[in-house]
């Protein structure tokens, strides 16, 4: 089972794509989506969703786990994400993938065992579970491989008793 | 020059196109989109899109115009409204068409005189300057005609002596 986390955001979105074999994790790909700054703001977009469906594409993930931003500090930045995360949705259903959320919360105490943890933390988790050795690893990579290791602990967890937490809502 | 107008909403997005042509302002087409309420919500913002790059290219407006949502009554909605108007930038960048935003106030303002009209108000004054009778016409179908309408009035406006209030950001 491959799954790809995506952590959104507008100038670098991270990714990170694992194999769930045997109880084993292994990282596949990993890296951060970076778009010209020079782009306009729409072309920004254009870019995030493009380069995600290349990814998906290349690497076929079967499922795909995003942060679920509950919290924003107010509208402003609340639009900004949602503008980003509407790119990101795109790229999801366009490639016919079915999208799994999970809050900071969940992800943060599913790597580290503390939902207050710091990225740093998680990054050190992240490197230890995934057995990588890699110090430029960016955070938003990180951050995006925490949440493909949050799904597929949850999809274990739920594994006999219920689908998962399939949603399509937000 | 033909303008589209888009008034974006998950459920019922306007979108309305006009020629304006020597002074004259003409309806080519205009209605909603309606994503299928069963449908997944990523599935639904993608719907968006693939829908309005299938009206870009049938009737190839050259200038796109929409609101710039400067208001949301609270973090949810933002998040919420930014995600649908992500699917409508896209569709713009990936036309490679320009976005033209202009605030409610000022969409209201140029078609009605008053910033605080009302959406059947709007309609009212929608359907005068367009020589249009139309019993059955969506609000959401008059809001976008009227975006469109700014647009074409800020751009005779400013032809001589700027090139339009043209935006990339948000």
């Amino acid at each position: 089972m491959r799954v790809l986390g995506i952590d959104p955001s507008l100038q670098s979105s991270g990714f990170g794509l694992i194999e769930d074999e045997a109880e084993n994790l292994e990282a596949i790909v990993y890296g951060v989506i970076k778009p010209d700054r020079a782009a306009s703001f729409p072309q920004k977009l254009n870019d995030i969703r493009t380069e995600l469906e290349r990814i998906i594409d290349l690497y076929s993930p079967q499922e795909i786990a995003i942060e679920n931003p509950f919290y924003a500090r107010n509208v402003k930045t609340a639009i900004s994400l949602g503008q980003v995360r509407g790119a990101v949705l795109i790229a999801i259903a366009s490639r016919q993938r079915q999208l799994y959320e999970y809050s900071a919360l969940e992800i943060k105490k599913a790597v580290t065992g503390y939902g207050q943890a710091e990225k740093d933390q998680v990054q050190r988790m992240v490197k230890i579970l995934l057995n990588l050795e890699d110090d430029r690893m960016p955070l938003d990579a990180s951050d995006a491989l925490a949440t493909a290791i949050c799904h597929t602990y949850h999809r274990r967890i739920s594994f006999d008793w219920k689908p998962g937490r399939k949603t399509g809502k937000s």
